[in-house]
């Protein structure tokens, strides 16, 4: 399974990227291939300076060795042996109506003294984080990811978009990160699923990124902006720094066992603001959002 | 203890407050009053878009109440009540010449169920975080903060400057934040110093900010600069971003603590760039200053 998943994400990185590259006209990705001291390594691809993207990194690893402790403690055992492989992304357009995303799919084996399988799960999903309200946009953006999971489970979507919209909660802020989209973790066998029904669901949702996203930015990418909108957007990403960096389970856990971290903050915007108490006009466009943030709703 | 501390603070903020508003000649600083729900409130006073300040703030605040219980596990107690008062600054100036500054003084009372004290204490320091190194004005900040230390004992001033150096320590870049200064906390009552010693000393600290500060900011604030000297600033300013909301305690503590977001949050710069694998060239002044955080050293 941990071969057929990497192949499976080292094809969808190639297949992201190069669908992005087009798209962008201008700027391409570069990539750096490097290796984890411990066990293992990735290859990061971070495309800056584009004609859409700003900034933005599609990341495959996969890494293996001892349990780093802090996740020992997470997920309850003792020392042990562990393998994990995933691909994750995040792009920042430089145009404030091109909503931010970020996805990530992965999978994680454990394994005990004498080298057998103990636990083997997957992860992930994808979400939204729009600076101008479009919804249509959300529409669609939670459409194509209904879709991917009806085909394996009628509960899947509803269940997978209210664990995105109480992961991405910047508790804090009270407010959402962003619109949601799909969340889910520790997806095992059951009796109903096999790992192979595992692995279906998750390259289905996977597979179906480029979907979800690209004729969200193909649709927004020429509207053109004036500096308050930029403004309101280099704001609205600080509060995207401080869900990663206070937060965000992922980002912690790399920043404390020695991940690589060029390609883990790869996630941060290229350029943030911190405005002492802004707030948006009322009835603005962007207070519109605002108010969207403040309480998840459904958008199929 | 906790009304003269308070009344100190007061003070203090009304002095540097006005200080810095003098030394800016443009902007002056916005006053919030702020009530905490559970008991106490703040006076924060922010400052934005100045000549010389493109942003900081200088805060007080007095909160009491029953102890959080993040807090609790930390101090090694179960449901206690508190008294917390103390004086936090951040200042980000526009000139990336100018350095960071950065100061907090705090006071700290436990009591029993019968309202009795039971342990107080406390706490603070001053850091210094420059975009560019004067070896001159490291040496001058330090020099003042030594002179404070020295009159209270011979060795406070190693100590706390060592203090200093770790818990401003960037763990995840494996660099410092800046060139250091004093920390120190938990200083209660020994057989050698009474709270009042504690007192005394604390507010020589605190009377000795604008001497370690204000002196670089006059050399400093004239010199010009070019895109990439602030470039280079923002991108700084991203560390700062990550050590604040990944590895300081009082920003964390606030944060997880319904504290007032946007009083916390002023010590944040107003405008940060993050770049994929910034480096800046061979023998440089960049490069210079990378080298002396990369081992924090003794500057008097």
């Amino acid at each position: 399974m941990k071969n057929k998943f990497y192949a499976y994400i080292e094809n969808l990185q190639d297949q992201i990227t190069s669908k992005l590259e087009a798209i962008d006209g201008l700027a391409s990705f570069e990539e750096d291939i490097w290796k984890r001291e411990e066990g293992g390594g990735g290859r990061t691809r971070v495309i800056e300076n584009g004609a859409i993207f700003e900034k933005g990194g599609v990341n495959i690893s996969a890494v293996h060795g001892k349990l780093p402790e802090t996740l020992q403690e997470n997920l309850g055992v003792s020392d042990a042996d562990f393998f994990a492989c995933g691909l994750s992304l995040v792009l920042h357009p430089k145009n404030p109506f091109v909503p931010t995303v970020h996805a990530n799919w992965r999978y994680f084996e454990m394994y005990d003294k004498a080298g057998n399988i103990v636990s083997q799960w997957f992860g992930g999903g994808q979400d939204l984080t729009p600076y101008y309200l479009f919804e249509e946009d959300a529409r669609h953006f939670h459409t194509v990811c209904k879709s991917a999971c009806d085909k394996y489970h009628p509960e899947f979507h509803q269940k997978f978009k209210e664990t995105c919209d109480t992961y991405f909660w910047n508790l804090h802020r009270k407010e959402a990160r962003g619109i949601g989209g799909l969340f889910f973790d520790y997806l095992k066998e059951t009796d109903e699923f096999s790992m192979d029904d595992r692995f279906n669901f998750v390259t289905e949702v996977g597979n179906s990124f480029l979907d979800s996203y690209v004729p969200i930015v193909e649709k927004r990418k020429e509207i053109s902006f004036i500096k308050s909108n930029k403004d309101w957007q280099e704001v609205r990403r600080g509060r995207y720094v401080e869900f990663n960096l206070v937060h965000d389970r992922g980002t912690l856990f790399g920043l404390k066992t020695n991940g690589r971290i060029e390609s883990i903050l790869m996630s941060l915007p290229p350029i943030v603001q911190w405005k002492y108490k802004h707030q948006p006009k009322e009835n603005s466009e962007e207070a519109k959002l605002l108010k969207v943030l403040a309480k998840p709703k459904d958008w199929v």
